[in-house]
């Protein structure tokens, strides 16, 4: 099921990796829309492609680009793409497809030393769901946030349940991670960027808040909420008010509407 | 399991039904929130506890309290617990009780009348995954929306586990079926409601739109929006701006994000 016959420069992975460069995992995402965006803004990461017979119409372009880049494809049944991508959630459609790696923060610094436009940056703390993971990702791509940090280590990469669940937003989101966050974060500052923790009812209404022109906007889990380390590194807390008789929102649903009302205040 | 200990008058259930009245299902609650607020908001409803070993100390208000009633606890393992609740979702409570009734629309229609406040009423065409309707619950409680609106027979009953996820909402929500949707909401229109449907791309833009005083938002499922008839019903039809790179936002998301506009123009 692994046969390679796409060219050796584009399958670097576990298994191949050239000496001296860092092995890429190849992984196998699904859905229709995660699908579709990967080939359409990664297509050489592409390597093989699984579909049903009712989605070759749908795909009927996908698969005619497999067929002139010689990239296999493999029509399957609905049983066998469910053992493949071990879901129920497969939709019809999987490509393996090499991993998008992770950014690194000093391309990120330099980024964002040269582009003074006004930017939403999220630092999460601790969300490792990969329905909320993939919700606020879709969120990301829908409001223009371009980048999502988190500790090394802790920032969840990117699993194909949860690029699903993002609905090809993922293809529009860099994941950086942060080695020494908090010093990391003070580079931000420095830069101009205002740290923004969120809390349950404590800090800033978000609907009398005004957002500065560069945010990082600190999102915790559900359970805990930002650590106190943050919370002392931040420069501002902000809560979403309500009537009280739920404890808090959805953590996805809490970040789309500061990332909602940040865009209405600097870009909508 | 099911033998009865309450006084008479508290057991109407489908085997017991006082004739001339319908019958109310019992139904497992789970979730710590979710019992919480089922308990704090209708006790009456309450037939039987079953909680885990490590519960027992952060409920022990809840147990007093059934002491004092003499309604029956049991204390049980998680493994039981998950047989009993059919869910490992259940966070070591779950709560016998009788279902909370759906709403007449004549007694909706009664309190609006001489209810003149602003109000956001939602009409939910095609919404059924229990994950997202217990999330627009969730926001609806933390909103203070008081009605979920639907046609009968296709408005989604709130199930345990749609309660579970709106951590305790439910309790502050009121479900309306319509047996005749597009005459009742023209009463609705009549009594100084806009019908606003929501649509993906097109229609007012979320953040250049004034929200009336009294508004009938009209929400349609992830797949298919909004149906034609409600298009045509509807007085404005709104979208939340975006990038486009993803087609749509999770519809709970989607929700909130028109909600919490509504309640920064209106309440906040």
């Amino acid at each position: 099921m692994m046969q390679k016959k796409a060219p050796p420069r584009r399958t670097v992975s576990p298994r191949n990796a050239p000496p001296g460069k860092p092995a890429v995992r190849e992984l196998k995402y699904y859905g229709t829309a995660a699908c579709r965006a990967l080939w359409q803004q990664r297509p050489d990461d592409v390597i093989r492609i699984y579909i049903e017979e009712p989605l070759i119409k749908p795909f009927s372009d996908l698969l005619k680009w497999a067929a002139t880049q010689r990239k296999a494809y493999h029509i399957v049944t609905g049983d066998e793409l469910e053992k493949i991508t071990e879901s129920v959630h497969h939709q019809g459609i999987c490509l393996l497809a090499r991993d998008k790696p992770q950014a690194p923060f000093p391309s990120l610094l330099k980024a964002l030393k040269a582009d003074q436009q006004p930017q939403l940056l999220i630092y999460l703390d601790g969300v490792e769901n990969p329905h909320n993971l993939g919700a606020i990702v879709r969120s990301c791509a829908h409001f223009g946030i371009r980048h999502i940090l988190g500790e090394t280590g802790k920032l969840p990469r990117l699993s194909p349940s949860a690029c699903r669940v993002a609905e090809g937003g993922a293809e529009f989101v860099e994941q950086v991670a942060l080695d020494k966050p908090l010093e990391q974060l003070m580079q931000l500052q420095q830069l101009g960027f205002t740290l923004l923790a969120t809390a349950m009812q404590r800090g800033h209404d978000l609907y009398r808040y005004e957002f500065p022109q560069r945010t990082v906007l600190i999102f915790g889990a559900e359970e805990h909420g930002v650590s106190q380390a943050m919370f002392k590194a931040a420069d501002a807390t902000l809560h979403i008010p309500g009537t009280g008789h739920v404890e808090s929102l959805n953590v996805s649903v809490a970040f789309a509407l500061i990332a909602g009302e940040n865009y209405r205040q600097h870009i909508g």
